[in-house]
């Protein structure tokens, strides 16, 4: 009878030990979990803390309602599950498991045939003054979850500052404020959510804004302030002094690769364990899955750390089926794709974003910007707002960033498929999706964004980003701004920074407005730039020869307007 | 300069157009429209019958208020539209049209360089008795909406038909429902739908029922009666009278490729123009789009008519371009991608359904159904019902099809993309799709249905359909019925024909309650067959030969259930 061992019950290891079960009945599987809670729906914390929904238990619970406590795992997996025990030192010759109960203290040991290492990750801690005092908590346990719901429920807090700008400080931010707390978001980094390029984020930014979230964006945290062992107050490193009850620290997370470390098992440069495709450490009785390790990123190859809560479940899988059998599935890593809710905007990317392609030195790269509705306005249409990259040469699309109030989950998962199957820029010009009026335009965003694409790497649009114009217009640089919009949609919006407004259906009368050198650089646009793409071709025609189209229109434009 | 005339202005013909004209900015591009009405939004008519929106113009109207008019055209796409003219015959070797003002009744010559085709498909109207009474409809064009928008303004017409049971005849069924009308729908076939598979039919065939629209299927019209020229009833061929004031007519259209033909051009069996993969007819400077021609299923290559909007857009951007310049685009077919809204479900197929797949010569291949939700319960997850084909040998994906009041859209883009780059279930059970509890499930629905298929596949899991089940226990077989679930549940639904609840808790301390004999075929399920998968295994280990899992569970039982 095969012995199998897991190490974590979070997500990953709780996915391994019932794949093991399905694949051998009779196996005896033992998982180990440090904690009391089991199989927890980590990625539904801020929910919880924010109303979604009040009942703890379902972040427990199977579908139907049971609570995978011990009791089921023995009962429904046949699992012994043993919580509040930890793991403390792996004896790979002996193919032993020396373990604590954290209620008696008692140690004793687990052999093993097979161990599966799922043992998670933990939130850094910026090691600063202040970081014991009470009111400082992360959102990436059971335990900080009940803290800050109980802190929504009792309604004393008033000012929280969110520290970290990524995913979960995201998701933390809206779930205080919907706890109807006062927040504000720090971040190192000159933007949040850095997976994304600087433009979509700035548009995620200014969501957040609208909705009295403060943001500040290039400062760290100096000290925590407090009083009576209370915090009072964040400092930042410019000396700023942020008054608070609360701050919620998301600042990332560290592969728990001790144990591993400890008995000798390759560890990546991000700290990780390292797998093989079978998810199998550098010692082959050993598996490893989740947060713990490094993954393989798809399209670089790069060893990266991705802690994602759908990684985790699939390599759980994987390696849950390879423990209880031969090696017969394999993991073949991620292409970073991740999304996130923030308030009424999605967020979200897949593949490379320009920032990290230009870094892991793709050079022969492209761009796109595309701004339109998701679906037709006669319907309700909402806006997306994406970035497309693609590889010049072999057009193969390498990234794909979508935000807005729009449907950006489905625009991101079939750009996800089509980077999976190496799909050039001109299969997803072509691709047949699903269409009918409540659902997509007749030319899909995705499919849209690809076929601008194609204009420009055909050389009949030349880009120019909204970030571009604002420098220049800052500079007060000579560049002929020309807005092609209605008259009552200049009215009503516009970026006053010196535009000249040409309705598009005036613009071949009226060329003679244009500026008389035709080398003058030209940049025409509309609220999305299909007008403005069209204007150019007509004022390229007429014989300008820097004639530019600045992508997404005003919908893409993150900066102050004058309306 | 060159001359591009292009037949047709309802969707691929002003694509084609506006493509032209931004690949060449001198050409004379001219549009010959027969109806008054120019790119119009066809696939938004049965949401303004209705009522989804109120303002007419909005299905004529840009994103940005600009209603598509000639003048619009003139002013601002530099083309020519010429409303109220018929195209009468083509003349290839003069390359000219004749030309036919239907307002003056005079005619005239049309010169081209490049010609396109986008005259579109007219509906298939059924030569019985009382075709002319006054009340019968279709929606298929401007007028049709008009009509039928009054009707629901005035509300004086209680009781509707609906025949045919297609994508428009479902739409205008909830249109007409909406409007306040008592609507019955007939199909000549076993169920709606037919490119679905009889049992995700049978599901949204249930939903529309609860919805109560009465759906009759296996019965055609027989003739149309009528008092004072007024629809009074539709006869049906089994005789039944169902008297109503309002038929509206779905029964599919038909290619208008009679001007095609008359200048000798290739028709295929369908009806449809030929094409080649630029959009070029057999005559090399005619090209033609959208619901006039025939193209390939990508998958089969076989030529069929797809008269769908996306496709027509597609088309007409690919033969536009290439008519204005020289042959660089190419556009590769359809996987027949399609969905529609009705009611709270959305239901849609991408790919071949098993149906079409076995029709076609595919003989060695394999589905699936799941059924969960489409995002975590505390989220609020909505149901999804999907279907999945593979080839067995290759184990790529040939389809998906997918209903329920879940976000079917999402899931058919994702699979359509996977299609369209050849993907197999394997590359979709490690796929990297965007997770976070509002959006999916950390095991994305569709990576789930490929998980189950690969048990399939592999041995793991035997399947039966909710189908062969009823049918067995109809015929009183004996089939050992294993339900799984808690008895909370089966108290409050169950199928009710005879199955034997033993949860799957206490299932490895029951095994005695399952027939001694050991090859009695059993089958497993729960509500949605997870459990059911489980409990499969446990039997199989217990020495039992002849063990399947009813695929979806009770979630996709669309059977009469006792509970």
């Amino acid at each position: 009878m095969k012995k199998i061992l897991i190490i974590g019950g979070s997500a990953a290891g709780p996915k391994a030990a019932a794949k093991a079960r399905r694949c051998d009945e009779t196996a005896e599987i033992t998982l180990v979990q440090k904690g009391g809670d089991l199989s927890m729906a980590s990625c539904g914390y801020p929910y919880y803390v924010g109303g979604v929904f009040d009942n703890r238990n379902m972040l427990l619970a199977t579908p139907t309602g049971a609570i995978r406590d011990p009791d089921f795992f023995r009962k429904v997996k046949n699992i012994e599950a043993l919580t509040h025990t930890e793991a403390l030192e792996i004896n790979r010759d002996k193919k032993e498991v020396l373990c604590k109960d954290l209620n008696t203290l008692e140690t004793f040991v687990k052999t093993y045939d097979k161990l599966i290492l799922a043992t998670g990750a933990s939130p850094r801690v910026p090691n600063v003054e202040g970081i014991d005092l009470e009111g400082i908590s992360t959102l990436l346990s059971m335990s900080d979850a009940d803290y800050l719901r109980k802190i929504r429920d009792e309604k004393k807090i008033k000012r929280a500052v969110v520290i970290g700008g990524g995913l979960i400080g995201i998701e933390t931010c809206e779930a205080l404020q919907l706890a109807g707390i006062e927040v504000t978001i720090v971040e190192m980094l000159p933007q949040l959510l850095t997976f994304l390029d600087p433009e979509p984020a700035a548009l995620v930014q200014n969501h957040i804004q609208s909705k009295s979230v403060h943001v500040i964006t290039e400062n760290g945290v100096k000290a925590f302030l407090g009083k009576d062992g209370k915090l009072t107050a964040v400092k930042l490193q410019n000396g700023t002094e942020l008054p608070c009850e609360l701050a919620v620290l998301s600042v990332g997370v560290t592969p728990n690769s001790t144990l591993a470390k400890q008995a000798g098992l390759n560890v990546g440069k991000r700290g990780g364990v390292l797998v093989n495709k079978y998810m199998q450490t550098s010692d082959p009785d050993i598996y490893a899955v989740g947060d713990c390790i490094e993954v393989p990123n798809r399209i670089t190859n790069e060893s990266i750390h991705a802690p994602f809560g759908d990684l985790a479940n699939l390599e759980g899988r994987v390696a849950g089926e390879n423990a209880a059998t031969e090696n017969r599935k394999t993991f073949s890593g991620t292409i970073q794709t991740g999304i996130c809710k923030i308030f009424e905007f999605s967020a979200g990317a897949t593949g490379l974003s320009e920032k990290s392609a230009r870094q892991q030195g793709f050079e022969n790269i492209e761009t796109v910007i595309n701004a339109s509705p998701d679906c037709p306005v006669f319907m309700g249409g909402k806006l997306l707002v994406s970035k497309l990259l693609v590889e010049k040469d072999s057009r193969r699309i390498l990234g794909y960033q979508c935000v807005g109030p729009g449907d950006v989950s489905k625009q991101l998962a079939t750009a996800a498929m089509a980077i999976t199957g190496n799909l050039t820029v001109d299969d997803v010009a072509n691709a047949d999706l699903p269409y009918a009026p409540p659902f997509s335009l007749a030319i899909d965003h995705f499919i849209a964004s690809a076929h601008i694409m194609q204009n420009k790497l055909e050389g009949t649009m030349a880009g120019i980003s909204c970030e571009e114009v604002h420098q220049n217009s800052c500079k007060k640089q000579n560049l002929f701004l020309l807005d092609v919009r209605s008259p009552a949609e200049f009215e009503e919006m516009r970026l006053g920074i010196g535009e000249v407004l040409i309705p598009l259906g005036a613009l071949r009368t009226r060329l003679s407005d244009l500026p008389q050198d035709k080398d003058t650089p030209i940049v025409c646009y509309c609220k999305i730039s299909l007008r403005g793409y069209e204007a150019s071709l007509i004022v390229k025609a007429a014989g300008y020869t820097n004639v530019r189209v600045m992508e997404g229109g005003i919908m893409a434009w993150s900066y102050p307007r004058e309306k």
